[in-house]
C-alpha cells in the first residue's frame, strides 16, 4: 500500500478517519442526550468495519436495505440488524432463514402478503424475528398509506407465526414530506388501542438527524451519510464541507480550452444521483470551478472563473454530492489521516442489491 | 446455475444470447459493406468473451476508455487495443509500459505534456505504440480544438520516440455537435500537407453507427452500445426494443397504493444516468406503466394507466435507459435464450476507473 495520498493512482476515494470519528462521534452524543436509539444505516460505508465502530460507540445495530447487505454484516460478526425491505420470493426466504440462525433480525412490512411469506419461512424453520409495519409518511414509497392501515397490519403481523410485532418505521426526509410526528402518534394511539405495544417507532435519514427529537414519538432513528457526509448534506446545513470525510482524488487529463478541464473522474466514478444540487461535486482545491458535466469516465470542470487553473497531471480532490452512491461504485477506499494513507478497505457490502 | 430466468433471484442483469449475436453480425455486416473497420468499444459489455467473439466476427480489435478495462482484455488475449483516453501520472505510466509488452497499443492524445509522458516511458523500455490525435470536433469534451492544432500535435507526435502517428480520433454523437466530416477532412488535409500520412479517422457512437459512413473521410468506427442496445438507442431510432439484449429482472415487493408498485430495482441496479429519457426504464410485461422515480433499492412505477396491474411478488422485466452504466453496477450477468439461464458472466472489466 502507497504512503501518501499523492501515491495513490487516480481517480480514487479517500476517507479521512478523523472525521468520520468525529462525526460518529457526534450522532451518537445527540441520540443519547436526546433518548434515542441510533441504528447506523450502513448503505453509505458498505463496510464492516465502520459498522463494528458504529456499534462499539453506542449504536443498538445496523438497518440494511437489502438481504445482501445484512449478510455480509453477519458475517462479519454483527448480530443486530434491522432490514428496511419488503422481503419477497422464494430465493429470499430461503436465505432470510438462513440468516435468522446466526443475527437476531428485525424486519419491516407494508403488506400482509409479505408478512406472511416471511412467517411461514421463519416459522417453519422453528425460527423468528422482530417486524415493524413500514409507514408512509409522506414520502410515496413503500408504506401503508393511514395509521389506521397501519395499525390493522400491526394486529395481522401479531397473529403471525415466527413473527413479533415491534412497532412502527418510516423514512420521511423533510422537504419531501409533511411532518410524519402527528401521522406516527395516530398510528402509535392506533396500534395501543388494538392492545399492540409500539416498543420502537423508527425515523431515519441524515438530513433530520439533528432534528430526530422533534418527531415526539421517535424512540431510534436511522442517518446512513452522517459517517462521511457529503455536499448534499452541506447544502442541507448539516455540517461543513470540513465534515466530508470521502473525498475523490482525481487528475487533470486534458486541457482543451482556457476555461475547460477534464479529470479523469466521471460518472463511474462520482455517480450521476440527481441530488438536485448545481454541478456533480465540489472542487476543493478551486472553489470557483465548476463541474457541469460528466460522462462515464470524464469530469467536466469549468474553470473559467478561477484566476489559477490546474495543469494536465495536476491533482484536484473533489467533494461528491452522494456519498452512497460513491460508495457503491467503488471496490476500495481508503483510509486517511491528513495526507497519509493509513489502510484499505474492501467496500464488502458493494453491490448487494440482491 | 439455475436454469430459468425465474430460478434467478432479483434483482439481476440477463443478456439474451441470440440478440447479441444479430447486433454484432449487423454492426460487422455495415461496416464490411462499408469499407469501415469496426473497432467495438467494450465499455457497455465488459466482458473478455463477448470482445473475443466480436474479433473472431471482424472486429479488428478494441477500444477501451480506461487502462484498468484494457488490462482485463489484455489478460484475456486480446491484442490489439485502442485507449481513447489521455493515459497521464507516473502508475499509468508504469502499468502502460507493462501492457504495451502484450499487446498492440494505439493511444490517443490532445496535448503534448501527455504524449511527452507516455514517449518517455515507451521509449525507456524499447517499446512503442501508435498515437492518434483526439479532435473535438463539438462534442465539448477532450480533444484539440481546430484541424490546425490536430496538425500541428500530429508533428510534435511524430518526433516523439516511442509514438508512431497513426492518425485522428473523434467522438461526436450526432446532436450534440455538428458535422464532423468537414472538420475531419480538413484534419486530415492539414496532417498530409506536413508530410504525415493518416491512416486511420477513427469515430465511435452506436447512435451513428449505421451512418459512419456519411463521415467522408472515417476509416474505423467504435461503437459500443450496439452489442446490447437500451431504450435509448430506441428513442434514437437505432433497433427496436427487441434489438435489446440487457434486460433487468425484477419483483415487485410492495403496492402502496392502487396506481404505485415498487420493484426492487432502483438506481444501484439501474444507474441514475439522465438519458434525457421520461422514466428510468421501459416494462415490458405492462407497456403503460412509467419509472418516474427511483431511490437506490427501489423502482417507483406508476401502474396508473395500466388495466392489469402487477400484484405483490410478481416479476417485470425493464429495458434499461443505459446498457453501459448497468454493466459497471454488477459483478454477474446471465446470459440466457428465450427463458433458458445458459451460463453466468463475470464482468470481469466492471468498476476499472484507473
Amino acid at each position: 500500500l502507497a504512503w501518501t495520498i499523492d501515491d495513490l493512482d487516480t481517480p480514487c476515494v479517500t476517507i479521512d478517519l478523523d472525521a468520520v470519528e468525529r462525526n460518529m462521534a457526534r450522532a451518537q452524543d445527540y441520540c443519547r442526550r436526546n433518548s434515542l436509539a441510533l441504528r447506523p444505516h450502513i448503505k453509505t460505508h458498505k463496510i464492516p468495519e465502520f459498522a463494528r465502530r458504529q456499534i462499539e460507540l453506542g449504536a443498538v445495530g445496523i438497518t440494511c436495505q437489502k438481504l445482501g447487505e445484512a449478510e455480509v454484516m453477519a458475517d462479519a460478526g454483527i448480530d443486530d440488524i434491522l432490514i428496511t425491505y419488503n422481503i419477497v420470493g422464494r430465493r429470499k426466504l430461503e436465505r432470510l432463514a438462513a440468516l435468522a440462525r446466526r443475527a437476531r433480525l428485525t424486519l419491516v412490512f407494508d403488506s400482509r402478503e409479505a408478512a406472511e411469506g416471511v412467517s411461514s419461512a421463519l416459522s417453519a424453520a422453528n425460527l423468528s424475528a422482530g417486524a415493524m409495519v413500514e409507514c408512509d409518511t409522506g414520502a410515496g414509497r413503500c408504506g401503508v398509506q393511514s395509521p389506521a392501515e397501519a395499525a390493522a397490519l400491526a394486529a395481522e403481523i401479531s397473529a403471525l407465526r415466527g413473527l413479533g410485532f415491534r412497532g412502527l418505521m418510516t423514512y420521511a426526509p423533510k422537504g419531501k414530506t409533511k411532518e410524519p410526528s402527528a401521522w406516527l402518534a395516530e398510528a402509535v394511539l392506533a396500534c395501543e388501542r388494538k392492545g399492540l405495544p409500539v416498543e420502537i417507532v423508527s425515523t431515519g435519514g441524515t438530513v433530520d438527524l439533528y432534528r430526530a427529537r422533534e418527531v415526539a414519538s421517535a424512540t431510534e432513528h436511522r442517518p446512513g451519510t452522517y459517517i462521511y457526509s457529503d455536499r448534499y448534506m452541506v447544502a442541507h446545513g448539516v455540517g461543513t464541507l470540513d465534515d466530508c470525510a470521502i473525498r475523490i482524488v482525481t487528475t487533470v487529463v486534458s486541457r482543451p480550452t482556457a476555461g475547460r478541464a477534464i479529470l479523469d473522474a466521471g460518472s463511474k466514478t462520482l455517480s450521476s444521483d440527481p441530488m438536485g444540487l448545481e454541478g456533480h461535486g465540489q472542487v476543493l482545491e478551486y472553489p470557483k470551478a465548476t463541474l457541469p458535466a460528466m460522462s462515464e469516465e470524464h469530469g467536466h470542470l469549468d474553470v473559467a472563473a478561477c484566476n489559477a487553473r490546474p495543469a494536465i497531471g495536476e491533482r484536484v480532490t473533489i467533494i461528491p454530492n452522494h456519498a452512497c452512491a460513491v460508495s457503491n461504485l467503488h471496490d476500495v477506499v481508503y483510509g486517511v489521516r491528513g495526507n497519509r494513507v493509513e489502510r484499505a478497505f474492501a467496500v464488502a457490502a458493494r453491490g448487494k442489491v440482491q
